[in-house]
C-alpha cells in the first residue's frame, strides 16, 4: 500500500510557547497518507460530506475543518482557501513535471496554536530547481497591535478594541539552478476583519514579479504581457497601476536598484465586488504556470559557466537583501507571535553570495540586466503608445 | 618607487545625490600611495606638522584635515579618530600575517558629502580569510529625526530642534575559510550630539563577540577571559553586565538561538569621566588582537570536510539573518542618508545557505553547538561562583 503512495504528508503541530523552545515546539502529532496520482478520498466525518469534497485536486487535507468548509461553502473564507490550495496544488505539479530524475516536493501541513495553520511545499536540491517553496497559509485571530498601526498606515479605518481578522493566501518563490532561468515569486492573499461591533472589512492583495540573472527580453515582454492578459479580462486600468506599484515596491533603496524585472503588484483591493475581486486575483494566479513555465522549458537546458552561477549567486544575495531589510510580508511575518519562521524563510534562496564593490562593466551580459533594474522599463510601451 | 611600495590607497569621494545614481557617486577624484613597512609621511601643509604626524602606524591619511587634527590633539574627536585608525591599522596587518599566500587588504578611503568619511578594508578570497572586513568611518552632521528617536527611546535627554553629532568607530567581521576558525565581531566607538544652545552629550560603545562554527569550550573560555581582563582593569562589575547584554543583543529571535557563544556589548558609556571611558574602551579593542589571533593560529590548518563546510554556509545564512533583520547598526546604517552600503554589507559572508527545516542531532557537533546557542553559557562560572 505505501508504495503505491507518491508521498506522504507530515503534519506537524507548530505550537508557540516563547522563544527559547523552537524544538519542543514543533511536535510530529500523527501521520496521514493521501494519494495524488489516482483520486483517492480523505477519511470524512460523514459518507455525504466525502462525496462532495475532491481532495485529488489538493496537497493535503484543508486547514479549515471539512464538514465547516462544506457547511460554508459561498462564504468567501471558505472559497479562498479552497482556491489556493487548489493554486498551491497545480504549481507544485507542474514545476515537479520539469525535474527529470523525480525529485519531489517535500509537503508540511502545520497548525498554529493562535487559530488556523498552512501547508509548506518545499524542493531542495533538485536537477531544474535548486530551491523551490510554496506555500499557503489560513490563519485567524486577533490582530496585532503592529498589524493594525501598518493598516491604519495604508488608510483603513478600524474601529478602536480588538480587532478579529481571517487571511487567507498562497505564495511562492521558486529559485532555479540554471542562471539563465529566472526567479518568480507570487503571492495572492485575503483579508477580512471584524471590529468588536461585528463590522466587517475585507480586500484582496498580491502580485506576481519576476528575477532574472540575465536579461532575456523576448521572457520579459511574455512575462507582462500574460499578466496584462489577466488584468485587462478585469479592468483595463489595472495592469498600468499595478506594474508600476511592482516596480516600486521591488526596490531595494540602498542599492538603488530594483530586485527584477517587475510584473504587478497591488493591495486593498475591494472593488467593484467581493465575487469580482476574487475573479481578478484568480485570474492573476491562474496566469502563473502559463506566464513562468515556458521560461523555465526554454532555458532549463540552456549552457552556462562558472562565472554564470557566481553572479546567480551574487544576484540571489541582492534577493535576500530585499526580503529580509525591506519585505513587509516577511517582516511582518516574523514579528507575528506564533509565526513559522520556517515557512516564511523558504523564500530564501539555497545558496547567496555577497562581494564587496563588485561592479559588471556596463557592456557585459551583467552590466546590461543591472541597467534594466536601475531603470524599470516600459515592457509593452505602452507609456509610448500613450503619448 | 611603485614596486617599492606595498599597496595603493584608493581615495573615493562618496557624495549622495540620491537612490538612482549610485554609479555617479562613486567617483575616483585621486590616488595618493603610502608605504605600510617602511616610515614614510604624508606630505603636509607643513614641515611642523610633518614632524608630529607619525603616518605608519595608519593605513591611510586621517579623514579630518590633518592641520586640524595636530591643533586639536587633546579632543576627544581627534583622540578618537586617532585611536580607531590605530586599531584598524593593527588589526588588518595581524590578520595579513596570517595568510599564507600574501593576500592583502583592499583600502579605501571615502568621503561623505554630509560630512566626514571613513576607511574601509576588506579582504577576499585569501586562504585564511575567506572575507574580512575592517572599517572605521568618522563623520559628523545633523542627525536624522530616526536616530534622534532611537536614542531619546534609549533615555537621551535632548533639547527640542536640530541636533549636530560627531561620530567615529572602528568595526569588524571577520569570516575566516576553514569551519574549525569561528568569525569574529567587534565595534567601538564615541558619539557627541550637541543641541541649538551649544550644550554637549558625549559617550562611547562598543563590543567584541565570537560566532564559532563548531564549539572548542577552550577557545570560548579563552575568549571570554581576554575580554574580562580588559574589563575588569576598568570595572569589575562591567564584564557580567556587559557579557549578558551581548546574549541579549545577538539574537535571532525569530530562531530563539543567539548568534554565537558571545563576548561583551554595552552603550552609553559616559562615566567615571571622558578620559576613563575612553580608557576602557581603548583595553577592549586593544583585547581583540590577543582574544581572537591565538584561536586563528591555532585551527586554521584542522581538517575539515565538505559536511563541515556546509555547515558554515547555513550558520553564515544565520549571521545574515541577524544582521539585516535585527542589528540596529546595519539598519540605522542602512536608512541614514548617504550612507556608504558596501562599507556597511562588508560584514556579509562571501557565501551564505538556507535549507528548509534543517536540525542537526542533538548528539551531533553540530547539534553541541546549537545547545549552546539556545543557552547561553556562564563561560567563566562567575554565577555558579557567586552561589
Amino acid at each position: 500500500m505505501f508504495k503505491l503512495l507518491r508521498r506522504s504528508v507530515k503534519l506537524i503541530e507548530f505550537v508557540s510557547i516563547g522563544p527559547m523552545t523552537r524544538k519542543t515546539r514543533m511536535r510530529l502529532v500523527g501521520t496521514f497518507i493521501i494519494g495524488t496520482g489516482v483520486s483517492t478520498y480523505l477519511s470524512f466525518p460523514s459518507v455525504s460530506a466525502a462525496k462532495k469534497f475532491n481532495s485529488s485536486l489538493y496537497l493535503a487535507e484543508p486547514i479549515t475543518d471539512i464538514e465547516h468548509i462544506l457547511a460554508n461553502e459561498a462564504d468567501m473564507k471558505t472559497r479562498m482557501e479552497l482556491f489556493v490550495m487548489k493554486v498551491q496544488a497545480d504549481f507544485v505539479r507542474a514545476l515537479e513535471n520539469e525535474e527529470n530524475f523525480g525529485k519531489k516536493f517535500e509537503i508540511d501541513r502545520w497548525k498554529r496554536r493562535e487559530g488556523g495553520g498552512g501547508i509548506t511545499c518545499v524542493l531542495q536540491d533538485g536537477d531544474v530547481f535548486e530551491k523551490a517553496g510554496v506555500n499557503i497559509s489560513v490563519v485567524s485571530g486577533v490582530l496585532p497591535p503592529g498589524a493594525i498601526q501598518q493598516m491604519r498606515s495604508r488608510g483603513k479605518n478600524f474601529a478602536d478594541g480588538a480587532l478579529q481578522f481571517f487571511a487567507a493566501g498562497v505564495s511562492a518563490v521558486i529559485h532555479p539552478r540554471n542562471p539563465m532561468v529566472p526567479t518568480i515569486h507570487f503571492n495572492y492573499r485575503y483579508f477580512e476583519v471584524v471590529d468588536r461591533k461585528g463590522e466587517k472589512q475585507w480586500w484582496f492583495g498580491g502580485g506576481t514579479d519576476l528575477t532574472p540573472y540575465y536579461l532575456n527580453e523576448d521572457d520579459a515582454i511574455h512575462f507582462h504581457t500574460s499578466l496584462k492578459a489577466a488584468c485587462d479580462e478585469h479592468d483595463e486600468t489595472y495592469y498600468g497601476k499595478f506594474k508600476k506599484w511592482c516596480d516600486e515596491y521591488f526596490r531595494i533603496t540602498h542599492r538603488g536598484e530594483c530586485r527584477g524585472v517587475g510584473g504587478i503588484f497591488f493591495d486593498d483591493i475591494d472593488t467593484p465586488s467581493q465575487n469580482e475581486a476574487f475573479q481578478f486575483i484568480s485570474s492573476c494566479a491562474n496566469a502563473v504556470i502559463p506566464s513562468y513555465l515556458p521560461l523555465v522549458r526554454k532555458h532549463k537546458n540552456d549552457e552556462y559557466g562558472a562565472k554564470q552561477r557566481e553572479w546567480q549567486l551574487l544576484r540571489r544575495g541582492r534577493y535576500v537583501e530585499f526580503n529580509l531589510i525591506y519585505d513587509r510580508g516577511t517582516k511582518f511575518g516574523l514579528y507575528t507571535p506564533g509565526a513559522r519562521f520556517e515557512s516564511i524563510l523558504m523564500s530564501l534562496p539555497l545558496l547567496a553570495r555577497w562581494e564587496y564593490m563588485h561592479e559588471p562593466s556596463p557592456e557585459s551580459p551583467e552590466g546590461k540586466l543591472m541597467k534594466v533594474l536601475k531603470e524599470p522599463r516600459d515592457w509593452l510601451g505602452l507609456e509610448s503608445a500613450k503619448k
